[in-house]
This record gives C-alpha cells, structure tokens and sequence, in this order.
C-alpha cells in the first residue's frame, strides 16, 4: 500500500481520553476510532492486526480439531431463560425489544445457543465428542468502559465449545484446548502463562486464565522462573495420544502462577528465592471445564451406548481477539511506538522513501514495491525524513526499508529493526532476503 | 475433513418452514440452523461458503484501490439525528437502550458513522479519494423474515463508501466499483446484470442493482441478449484510466435491461425479437451516486485546493453476501441438491470411500487425504454406497472421488462432475490433476 493514498491517519498528539499507553498508541497510529462508548470502529491498519490476530487464533483451533461456525449476535431471550441465566445475568448484558415485542438480548458468550444448536444436530454417543468454535462480535455492557479495546463493549472474542460423553473425554477436550492456546499466544509473539482461576459465572469445576506479562498489566502476577525456559509450543505433541496431552498438560500447569487475587503466599514462600518472578499482567484468554451444567439444564441429551439417554459434558474456552490487540501493544512498546511481533504486524515493513522525486531513490523504491507490495506500507509522501521516521516508528512496523539518495546511488539500502533499533546499510537484494525471507 | 469426525448434519426430509428451495436446502445440507425469526447460525460448511464469498468480494473490492475497514454492529442514535435519518427510518430500524439510557441501534447501513469518521481523519482535498469498505453483519427489523437467509433480520454485507472532491470524481469512483462488482459476480460462478434502480432511502442521483438469474427469482427481468455473451469481467481495464473506465461502464449498461418494476415497454418493443430475453432474477448487490447529501447534512468537509471547504462527493455500494449463499442455490441446483461453483464450494470434491475397511480402498483413499485434506470431505463412514451419494449430491461438491474395491485394485478411481453429471474412470494421478490441478 502506498501511503500518499492509504487510509492512514496518524495523530501527532496524545489524546486526552486515553489513560494508558496501549489505547494512546492505537489511536495516534490511527488503527481505531472510537464510535461510541466503549464502541470502535479498526480502520485498514488495525483491522489488518485483527485479522492476522484472529487468524493465528483459527488455524490452531482447526489444528486441535476443533471446527468453526459462525453464530449470530443476536439471541432470543427464550434460549437464556431455559438455561436460567436470563435473570440471573447482571446489567452487562444488553437486552432488546424487537418490533413484534419479542425479547432478544446482544450475545456476551453463547453457552446456551451452541447447546441448543448440538442438541437438534446429533443423536447419538457416536456423534461426540465434538469442539466448535467461532470468531463473533460480542457485547457486554460495561458500566465504564475505558482503556480503549482492552475493556470496550463490543468486542471479538474466539468462543470454542466442546462436547464429551464422559468427563475423561471433557478433559482430553480441556487439554487440548490448554495445547491449542500456548500455540496461539506464542505465534501472536507474546508469553502468556496459564493460571488457575476462578469460574465466575460461567460455572464449573476447573478453569485457567492466560496472562500476558506487560509492565502495565492490570493484575500482579507470581510465577516460577521455569515458565521463562519452558517449551511452551509442544510441536510434537499427537492431540489424540491422551498420555502426550497428559504431559503437556502436567508442564504448563505445574509451576507455580498466580494473579494477586490467587496468590497463594505459603506456596510462593516454598519457591527458592531465586525462582520467584513478579510481575504484572494481562488476561487474554479463559477456559473453563463445567460438566453438565448447560445440557442438564437445557435438557440436551444423546443417546449412550446402552441406549439410555446421556447429557455430553462440556467446556468452554475464550480469548478475547481485540482485546490482544491492546494487550500486545502494552507487551511491546517503546516511547516512540508500537513493536509489532512479526505474526501480527499490519505489514512486514514499512518502506521509506526519503527523497521522491530523485531518480534512483524512486527507481529503487518502485522495484521493492512491484515485488514485495502487499506486505509493505511505501511512504511516498512529499515529507520531511524526520516525519517518516517518525510515523514508522509509531506504526511499528517490525523492518523498515529505509532509501536515501547515497545508499541508492551505491545500490544499497538502510535496514532498520524496530524491535532492538539495530540498523545496517546492506546490498539490496540482502535487505530483502532479510524481511521477506530468500 | 473426515466426515465421520465432521459436525455435518444433514436432513433427509425436506423442513417444512423453507418454503423455497435454496432454504430446503441449506437446512438439508446443514449449511445453517434458524436460531430466531429471520436470524441463522452458520455451521462450518455454511461458513466456509460465506467466507469464500467474502474473500472473494475482499479481494475484488481490494483490486480497484478500496480499502477495508470494519465498523461496529451497534450505533449511537446521535450520529442519525446529525443526518436526519434517526426520525425517517422506519420500523426496520431495530432501536435499543443501554443501561445509562443513551439509544443505540444496530446498524442496518453505515453512510453516517463511514462520514463522521471520514471527517475526523481528513482535512485536504488531498486526501481524497477514497473508497473504504467493509463486510460486517447488519440488522434490518423485517416484518415477514422469510426464504432463509435470502431475507434474514441479522444479514452478512459488504458496504462500500467512496468519497471525492467533484462530481467527475465520485463518476469515476461509481465505474470502478461497477468494474469490481462485474469480476466479483463472475468469479462467484453467477451471471449478474446491472439494472437501473430507483435510488430508495439512500438518496441520490444514479444507481443500478445487479441481477442473478434464477428460475426461482423474486422479480421478473427482461434483458437484451447481448448480455449473454459480453465480456463482464474487464480484465484489461486500467482502474486510473478513465477512458477505459467509461469504455467498459457504457459497455456493460447500455444495453436494454429492466427488472419488471422498471420495464419500459417502447424499449422493449423497439428490440428485435430475437434479442429479447425473459426471466427471472434475485438482487444481489446495489449500487448509488447521491454526492453531498450526508456530508452537507452533517457538515463534513475538507478544504479545497483554494482554501475554501468543501463537501466530499459519496456513493455507496452494497453487496449482500448472506443473501449471495442463498441466491446462487436459487441459480445453480437440480433435484438432488446444490451445485456449487468451484469458486465457493466448502470443498472442491468429496472423497466417498464406498467400502471402509477394505484395504485397498482405505489405502487410496488414505493417500489422497493426505495430499488434500484441506480441499475435501473424506466420507469414511460405514454407510452404504447410496447414502454416500445422496449426500454428496446434496452438499453439492463440485467433484466426487468415488473409490470403490474394483477400481482400487486396478488403481483407478470414478470422479463425477456435479455440474453435468458426468462420470468417467480415470487412473488416480489423472483424476486428482482434474480436480485439484496439475
């Protein structure tokens, strides 16, 4: 994309409304606009990270065989009120009335509709298990919404259901989920470290956070420094060999990690001192193992293998995909702007154009742009150098291409990694080789 | 994916609420579940057809130099009182109430909150033009919802919105869309005319619908025969040449073509008969030129080369894309269910194991997995051969790779052709290059 004709509107100012850094940062690098309260709109850049955000996050949902479907916002009130939650759910969920007075309510999570959706789809033990997940807009009405996306009201959240006839099948399902989630935060380019948690009102038996590290996280965090060394990816794992989970499962788990509010202080004074980190953090993701709540209560059943009727056990598993659009910002940041990991930069790089309109500098620049087009943002502007570094800094895009009339003359270009600032003058085919691979 | 594995309930009795034929069956083939009155889930079959449209919608839209964004579902009511349409929208409008009291609705088109947030985000002439678009679910309060997802309540939409200084330039803007619209319906596998259209509750001055045919359409359409063998697709239009952008736009809107509100019988009459063409057809996209209405009602403006403001000049552009799921069944299926085009098919062929446990069968069938996973549906269940080819006949996958004992010892397998029928024994090299390319 060349920037002299892209949607791009970056702001020079600190906006007012924006206490922390993460929402500061997107809006100055024009990735959102606030709509409403607690409502936004992603322009072309942010939309962008969302997408690669919430692909990453689809591929390894597929990979654990989990399978996608797409569930509409909207909810009929009848379905909540079977499972009994429809007047128990506080003031966060928005409720409506549609025109022939029927009452419908925004979606804040969809534990009722995928059960009720299983319920008139399968038939029988042979049928499950199954894991379905989607990627929707979801609503909950906050009473102050604020720090940009990381607490807004509508917002994108990959929901996954899963459905077992027996609770050693609901674990396998669980560890799966538990494989599935260490793989999506590592490829997002962040650590985040499961912790046992609490199950809120979703209900249930067992259930993990994931947290983020990021100096300006909302929780205190303890952990042991084994999470720092840990193979957190399990590439070799078989998701249908329930010893290989089972280990998996066991690593990630064991080491002590709490959020200040699980803090357990005996257990932490039994960590050698020397293993004991603090920190502070930020929940990007929530799953949770709850049994037979939802099909009992909804009365969903499959016929077992003796032919009596069986209610599937299930869980269900969240992360919230434009709220890790903030959180990675907060995870990845300097005074200057954003760092993007590689795996959700809006572009690889951005391609600096110090000096249109001379012949070799715009020669050059026009070459990497007809090859490498799409993964790069081309700063074409008739702009000052400082105001190009400026915005690309900002943007934090992970390489930029930086072209002045000496180097171009040379045939070389200025090679600039945002993540550590480091910067090489290098032949350009080697530049290249560099950020887009050989 | 494995089909035994694969959430994929499909009906053998036709439901008795689908009154047309693409709702029988997309219920049938477990495309989508009515979750409430004129509100659908998607299951992953149903999805993976939506998303291919969108992609290919995305894609087309990205090629004439439109740049996606995303806006949230919900609206503040303020941003349509600014324009005056808050009041004049009629009961379709699904008005709600947050918690403290501000009214919100859910938007069923997006010509405020696109040029509010134009305006905040660009002060020159020289910032324009430009085309944002975006594809998200909108909500339009139906008073009969019918026909499935060919008129929902919670519908999938691309919505376009371009910008420019003068009218000349919003002209421009209105034939490359027109451009995108004809690749786009193309490369869907349907055959769309564009009509002229009244203007509706938009406003403005131009507009055309574009048309699928269908035997089973809501309107009736009479159109030149020229049509049938034109050039659609432009693929030697230069989008920055207006020249051959008003070359391909008169090309393909000269020619007689009304849908039977507008018929214009002297037109009509004045054809030869032999170029007359009758039938029917389904709207499935909607385009229109209405210059400064929003941004004069809501005060947006940029400063012009002189200095003075000035009102961008708009156009909006609509694609239904749930709706295209439904009307290409409506365009393209025989008895025994759907014939998807290539370009959207959920998978590009079904595998039908027609003998599991037989070792020659599973081991050809097992080797072309591997290789295609991703492109097809494996039917390994241990159902009879009938079964299989119901289904598959059903889904309406564009391929079938049937592997039965007597081809597996020789090594070949039967691949059919939904489209016409055909069926042919091939050895296996040939068949897999057939479907899935050399």
């Amino acid at each position: 994309m060349r920037l002299s004709r892209a949607f791009q509107p970056t702001l020079k100012e600190n906006p007012a409304e924006a206490q922390i850094v993460s929402h500061r940062l997107m809006l100055r690098a024009g990735l959102v606009r606030q709509t409403a309260s607690g409502i936004y709109a992603w322009l072309p850049a942010g939309l962008r990270v969302l997408r690669n955000i919430a692909q990453i996050v689809r591929e390894e949902q597929d990979r654990v065989g989990a399978q996608e479907v797409l569930m509409p916002t909207l909810q009929s009130a009848e379905l909540w009120k079977r499972s009994g939650r429809y007047d128990a759910y506080g003031p966060e969920m928005l409720r409506l009335v549609d025109r022939h007075e029927r009452d419908l309510l925004y979606g804040p999570t969809n534990e009722e509709m995928i059960t009720d959706i299983l319920g008139s789809s399968v038939r029988s033990y042979k049928d499950l298990p199954q894991t379905l997940y989607q990627i929707q807009w979801k609503f909950r009405d906050e009473v102050r919404p604020r720090f940009g996306v990381m607490r807004g009201r509508e917002f994108l959240m990959k929901d996954a259901y899963s459905f077992d006839v027996d609770y050693d099948g609901a674990v396998q399902s669980y560890r799966r989920m538990m494989l599935a989630y260490m793989r999506t935060f590592r490829r997002l380019g962040v650590a985040a470290i499961p912790m046992v948690a609490d199950t809120g009102p979703i209900g249930g038996d067992l259930s993990h956070e994931f947290i983020i590290l990021a100096p300006t996280g909302e929780s205190g965090v303890f952990f042991d420094a084994g999470y720092e060394e840990m193979d957190w990816v399990g590439e070799a794992v078989d998701v249908e060999d329930p010893a290989a989970l089972a280990a998996f499962y066991d690593r990630v788990t064991t080491l002590y990690a709490a959020t200040d509010e699980k803090h357990d202080i005996s257990a932490w004074d039994a960590l050698a001192p020397d293993r004991r980190r603090e920190g502070r953090g930020i929940e990007v993701g929530h799953i949770f193992y709850f049994g037979t709540k939802y099909t009992k209560s909804m009365d969903i059943s499959v016929a077992g293998p003796d032919g009596a009727a069986l209610h599937p056990e299930m869980g269900s598993y969240g992360i919230g995909v434009s709220r890790l659009v903030g959180a990675i910002i907060e995870a990845s940041h300097d005074e200057a702007g954003i760092k993007w990991p590689v795996g959700v930069a809006p572009w690889k790089a951005a391609l600096l154009n110090l000096k249109p309109g001379d012949a070799a500098c715009d020669a050059i620049c026009n070459d990497i742009y007809a090859r490498h087009g799409e993964d790069l943002l081309y700063d074409d502007r008739p702009d000052r150098a400082g105001v190009k570094f400026a915005d690309a800094d900002l943007m934090g895009h992970p390489f930029q291409l930086i072209v002045g009339p000496r180097g171009a003359a040379a045939g070389t270009v200025e090679l600039k990694r945002r993540a550590d600032g480091t910067r090489e003058e290098l032949p350009l085919a080697e530049a290249l080789a560099r950020v887009f691979g050989a």
